[in-house]
């Protein structure tokens, strides 16, 4: 069964409307509902009071009605008496200010006393509900991120300094200290790194990235902390149903690599940024979906939120097309998802997300084009969903992720403040993604034994024994990928002394970089056409490789730009500068085809192709179709579950425009 | 008699200046001086220390030389010794930071000692100089206007929430608390909404929109509070002088109906933001004019303050073009001011307003273009406009104006964050402006049975008996006209459950709404012609309304954009989206065209014409013309006062570039 | 010998390094370094606690090598304990928010602990290095700037004020306090203008511009004092050795003409702008130069820091091109440096500087383009810099420049933001600089006797003799140049009362300022040809000058723009408006053309002239080519001593792209 449902907070209605919403769900088939996420505050209506009465009510009429439920733990949302009983339950921003009680996601998470009551909370949560059979996952707070700067916060970051340094030589090594008489004497001194300390014009400009790096890395350890201290009062009573939390899929300030070992399966929401092209945005779910899945090692996660329809938060909030909702859904189910659930079942009455939609309006209609779309939905995932769940996605095509590399390229002062990390990693995603290979998304510290190819963008950090395992990855024949700026500091963003970890390997080393403002283009000649570079250009000296592509322009045209170097049974591979889509794409395609890893219709614009594969070798292969009506030859034998049409390979096949087909391939086939 | 002149801080030079002002005074039929606005530091210099002399010398002076006096309180600026002696009568910012000594319009509106200081002091001046004929009006602080954040403002704020809404069920029904485990179980728990609780992004990005609305709110009644309380002290001394305050038109922050019933009449400083088109400018100023002339049920206003040549304070201040200062200030009149005053009489020597445009230059020279402009306009009016002042502006027409909405629709979270309420309300404006129909701008519990059009655009929040009496007024023949986002929300910004409440009126409720960003269109077909919608697009379910015109594109083309619901003899027409400029004036002009009430040369481009009607039904008919020369036929018979023509219906009539007629039609015409 | 050399920080690697850095210095002909800039931390590693022993080894290791030593005071950079200890040597931003330790630059101007302990450091420096001969100047702290506004600050302003203007009432006088209730009666009531009192929108829009002037003023005198006080610590044991501080050139917040007199020689760091014109960049560090040079009287000077290759702190950071490190080191030359220094020989491995170009890489490669072109040029430097040393720059053209000009014209309120001091500067500069005249540029204070053309535009404040001397300068046939906004204010920022200090000068009055819109043009006929005007327009009213060019649009059409007033036996030019580049150049060529200054090679683009004149009357003259290759006549007649080449008048000389020559011409010649 894929589970269907989302977010439902009938608190904030009388019971009859609970019926009439309870009778819609019946309509949609909507099967899971998350409750309790923003609770607190009729859960616990004082520090020494608590009230299970209306979350029973809900749970009961839940379990009623035979639905699946995922419990949410509150502490997303402080309620107005523990800020005010505890003012430093609130955070310190970048600014150096104590907020005061407002919005949610807002709570210090070095507070012991909000770490207390929040654990009690959890703990009383799981002792009363743990043992309802109806509750399929635990989900501990909500979309963790943010920052504080607050003493507490200082002291729990000096803490971690200690544990992470050892004494104040390590970390006066890692931090390059000697640099602008920074030598720390004592741990008292060390401040977390702000706008009133180390921070100009923002939180990517400090005068030591050293520093800002390792309060990046304790932010993310500390909201872990809150995780990790919820789910043990939880495992003290329910020993066995999974817990989650919802992630946020490419989002900045968490490290989820960090938080991965410690989630029973990984669960995101949904909400890709406006982009005017369908085709980017869909790489880029796909990307996120991918990323997700590769936290708990490919198996199947949830999407535990999407919109029906519009967002609220956004300066413009489009509403999905006719069609995209159950395209997406679809996506979600072909990259892996088991679960995909709405945020949220009915609409908000008041406040921030009062515009944001939901599978109920404010009227609580069923004959809106949104609630049509949504129960066809439901009835087409109840009608075909059962053997699609529980399958895995092998790939031979792993792309490298590291929070680190993100957070260091883009604190960087120099060479260029125009180079974003996520531009980088989604171009060399895309063009993957066109080609349909079939891809992991996965930390420099993955196993990469089971991969022909290893992408790695902007792997700027090198950390770990990363180096030692791409070099054995390519010696015993895989192809590795980076690109420019990629090798250049150590762990701690200090500069390696000698030519890089990566020289000998790529057979090159860089001895200048040039940057340029976005106007300024470097055409780059590659595999006979001509591409666009920009932001950065190294001037590198090769060694032992062969040039694929020079620089066009500049005092150093008919220098390398992309380069190839046989290595062992393998290839390591590098782009010196940043290319446009289609460089990126040509470059790309060149190493896919080496290693024969292109996918099915790989050159039909905007149509995506992802495949799960069962236990038993069954493949479901799932045809999308991002772009306006196409025909195409049918890539594979089978029978397409949604139709029941049966398709041969090479017969004509038409790609409606949102369409979707989901093609069962027999093992045997 | 046509008040002229303005504010005069002579204080600021030598007695033997004075002199010579008043002189220049004389050239310019100057009758009007406004004394004392910025006068706190030389009458108290010390909180236990009066010193009248100064001030005595400046009435003396106005009154021996026989003129009008408007005398200030000064509390628009505290002196330092204030600031210095009660650090708590600074205010705290949106950021929460206490602001301590510098600039105007800085004192907390709930410090209990600012209050007692400034009003102590307007009563002494009441005392003092009450019984002085020449004083023809008092004019209590300045522009009031900014906002305060402090615990003072907190503690004030809380007890107005009290009295609002009574008992904490009722502030939490109100602000939909159940959202994000909002619940308030003591009042103290209640914070100002700012950067530091529920704001991110600014004053228009807030997680609570009730919370917000209900602080704008507070704060104005708050202002409020210190203009009462100086009006009360002056009211000890001073039975009947009518006592006002300067407001600026449309200004967001400051509710001006919450405030009218306290002001004996109703008076503007006139700053038209730098718009390159003279029209929109123009119609802007008329707008503003009609919104002030509207707080007082239609009576007659003063212009407080108008800059003979240039701003200072804008980015770039170009000088007002010849002619323009003379055009702009019969339009003052024409739309139903009494008095005309400037800002400034003299120019400043020193600090941020030296630059800022004065009658007198710093030489003090009567050469120039500038002064020759106020003299020529000074001595027109002291001939001719004795007629003139008194009379009033009967108008069939009404436009909504609702500072609620104002503030809902622009801190909502959805759909478009570019939905401006002042462009949309200008926009309709402008098409009954260029229509020249006679208008009224009125709150939303306006007594609406006096006339024939109402206008409302994105009547956002619906509060009271609007929807019943909008109902009414179109059951016995009105025509109500209302746009895209309107009826949405309760007064606390909460959602309606059903269709809301004009559904019924207009036939139709709201399946989607769209949004798109600023470069979308969407062509809407209108009476035959074919206009821009941007922004908005909503998708209406038409029960019972005649369809106007209908989206072009995207794929809810084909649906309804305009409508129109017979309703009894009335009319109820809905824009569904928002219209451009071409496509407002389109449907505005079918409305007033229905009903007959387009004014004379609503075809002339940039020509305004607005009339005044005195006791005795003599009409003065104001001709304008913002653009260049025209020749048109003379739409009425009469005498024109300013240069004495006899005009004949039908007559051709030449209007050179900024020229003003001022036509009296006898009553019995 | 030409200084050759830079910032060498040794103790952030191991010794073992430090001879491979000589010995590549060696190759470069490298004679100077710069030591122990942020050497705090080491040399104090507590309060109690020193340790001189790293130091010691930095400097035996210089000392061996036969090198020059520039010895620096670590101020710029406290360490952590220090911020610890004393936490009010941090700074309080402009914002109001006390800073905690971090970055550098950072010590609160007015804190005595960070005053005694720096000065102490200084004075122990100098007790033990002192008499070390190779030590050739003293460099105390680095590039002083920024602000703060602590309680400290606010206390040493009000002294400073007392210093300036006696008692309350002078100024209550200076600020023109009359305006907006502004009086104070005791000198606690001052406060710095921050954002929290008498600005908005930031430093550079303020309620008072008296009060923010004086203010920058203050903080321009407390940075000084830092430098003074360390200066006389070392004097106590160093008697002769010069002492210098690292300027920054063109740059607003510090006044170096009040800072000049203390220096013993002027030094700068030259990091242009980016630009994508060569010959504006060029000119800007011309200016620079010439700016620097004219502290002291036009002696030599150094140029203490410039990037062998890459800055870091920009956003996008391009490398040097070829050739153009040779090029701006010779400019650098050219206009009167005596050496040319680099931040920094080798390459920081952490933190905010570590991708900042060096003379040896991370690696410390010798191989590369940059080492290469370093190398090349301290040899050519050694080859031929013994004679070029020590000769100086005779001018007959000054260009004044006025800090207090600077900020009160970009502070004011009116007529324009649009208004940059430094473009009106540079453009004017550009003009001398494409024409090669031979310039000086000094303060508003310099004799202007030894001059024939003295160019001042934006002379915004008036102070002192100014307008005596200008105008006696002109009655003995020098030729004034001014612009509009010039003689505007006097030295508190309060208008003139009458015409202004230059009308009799000028021959004219300023009636109106029209401001507009960066895109309005308005042209103006000069010379036969037409220029764009924009942003100011003056119109004036000509009482006795020659007009030489008029409005061509706008009602002012034909009104005066550029004028020329006769003068006993010079002239007075004056522009009412801002031209473009091209009228600024006609203008400020026809001025050069009378007086026969325009320099050689005067119509050749981009191509640099300068000159250098040795005490026996040698002559050096610098040819630079900023652009492309160019063949002209030889303007003179001598020996390149570069290439050794004879060069005779008119013969055809190639001027590669960024090539230099050196003419020697003979004092005879």
């Amino acid at each position: 069964m894929i589970g269907y449902g989302g977010d439902y907070n009938p608190e904030q209605w009388p019971r009859e409307v609970w019926d009439r919403d309870y009778e819609a769900f019946g309509l949609a088939e909507i099967n899971t509902v998350t409750l309790g996420v923003f609770a607190w505050a009729h859960l616990q209506p004082a520090e020494d009071t608590h009230d299970f009465s209306t979350l029973d009510a809900i749970v009961d009429r839940a379990t009623a009605g035979g639905r699946r439920i995922v419990l949410a733990t509150p502490s997303g949302a402080m309620p107005p008496w523990l800020a005010h009983a505890y003012p430093d339950a609130c955070r310190v921003d970048f600014e150096g200010r104590r907020h005061v009680y407002g919005q949610r996601h807002n709570a210090c998470p070095s507070s012991p006393d909000f770490r207390r009551l929040s654990v009690a909370l959890a703990g009383r949560l799981a002792e009363r509900y743990g043992d309802n059979p109806a509750i399929v996952a635990w989900h501990v707070g909500n979309e963790y991120g943010g920052a504080c700067y607050c003493p507490l916060c200082a002291a729990a970051f000096r803490r971690w300094l200690r544990e992470r340094h050892g004494d104040l030589d390590g970390l006066n090594r890692a931090w390059h200290t000697t640099f602008w008489s920074h030598t720390f004497t004592d741990w008292e001194q060390v401040q977390p790194p702000t706008a009133l300390s180390e921070h100009w014009r923002g939180p990517n400009h400090t005068a030591f990235q050293g520093i800002t790096l390792d309060y990046r890395r304790f932010l993310s350890d500390a909201l872990l902390g809150g995780f990790v201290a919820e789910k043990a009062a939880i495992r003290e009573h329910v020993p066995d149903t999974p817990v989650t939390t919802n992630l946020m899929g490419l989002y900045q300030p968490v490290d989820y690599h960090r938080w991965a070992p410690h989630l029973d399966f990984a669960s995101w929401d949904n909400y890709p940024p406006e982009d005017p092209s369908a085709a980017r945005t869909a790489a880029r779910m796909a990307l996120a979906h991918g990323l997700v899945r590769g936290l708990r090692g490919g198996r199947p996660f949830w999407v535990m939120e999407q919109t029906p329809s519009v967002t609220a938060s956004r300066d413009v909030n489009a509403v999905k097309r006719p069609g995209v909702l159950r395209l997406w859904s679809w996506q979600s189910v072909a990259h892996g998802a088991d679960a995909v659930l709405y945020f949220q079942l009915r609409q908000s009455r008041g406040a921030c997300e009062k515009y944001h939609g939901a599978v109920l309006d404010h009227a609580g209609r069923t004959g809106t084009r949104v609630f049509r779309e949504v129960a066809a939905l439901g009835r087409e995932f109840a009608r075909v969903g059962a053997e699609l769940t529980g399958a895995r996605t092998p790939a031979r095509v792993a792309l490298l992720v590291d929070w680190d590399s993100w957070w260091a390229v883009e604190m960087s002062d120099g060479p260029n403040r125009n180079v974003r990390y996520l531009d980088v990693l989604t171009a060399y995603h895309r063009a993957l993604w066109q080609a349909n290979a079939a891809l992991d998304v996965v930390p420099v510290t993955a196993d990469l034994s089971g991969y022909d190819v290893v992408v790695a963008p902007l792997l700027h950090v090198v950390k770990g024994d990363v180096t030692e395992r791409v070099t054995a990855f390519v010696e015993r024949g895989g192809a590795f990928v980076t690109t420019a700026l990629s090798g250049r500091v150590d762990e701690d963003d200090n500069a390696f002394l000698d030519d890089g970890p990566f020289a000998s390997l790529l057979g090159l080393w860089v001895e200048e970089t040039d940057a340029r403002q976005p106007d300024v283009v470097n055409p780059v000649a590659l595999f006979g056409a001509e591409h666009a570079a920009r932001h950065v250009f190294e001037v590198v000296v090769v060694e032992d490789a062969e040039v694929l592509g020079a620089y066009g322009a500049d005092f150093y045209a008919g220098s390398p730009a992309v380069t190839r170097a046989a290595r062992g049974r393998g290839s390591a591979w590098y782009a010196a500068t940043l290319l446009d889509d289609a460089g990126v794409a040509a470059l790309v395609r060149a190493v896919l085809d080496e290693h024969g890893l292109a996918g099915p219709l790989a050159d039909v614009p905007d149509v995506e192709v992802a495949e799960r594969v069962g236990a038993d070798g069954t493949r479901w292969l799932y045809v999308l179709n991002h772009g306006p009506r196409r025909v195409v030859r049918c890539p594979v034998a089978g029978v397409d579950v949604l139709s029941g049409r049966e398709l041969a390979v090479g017969g004509e096949l038409v790609l409606e425009a949102v369409d979707v087909l989901v093609v069962r391939v027999a093992a045997d086939a």
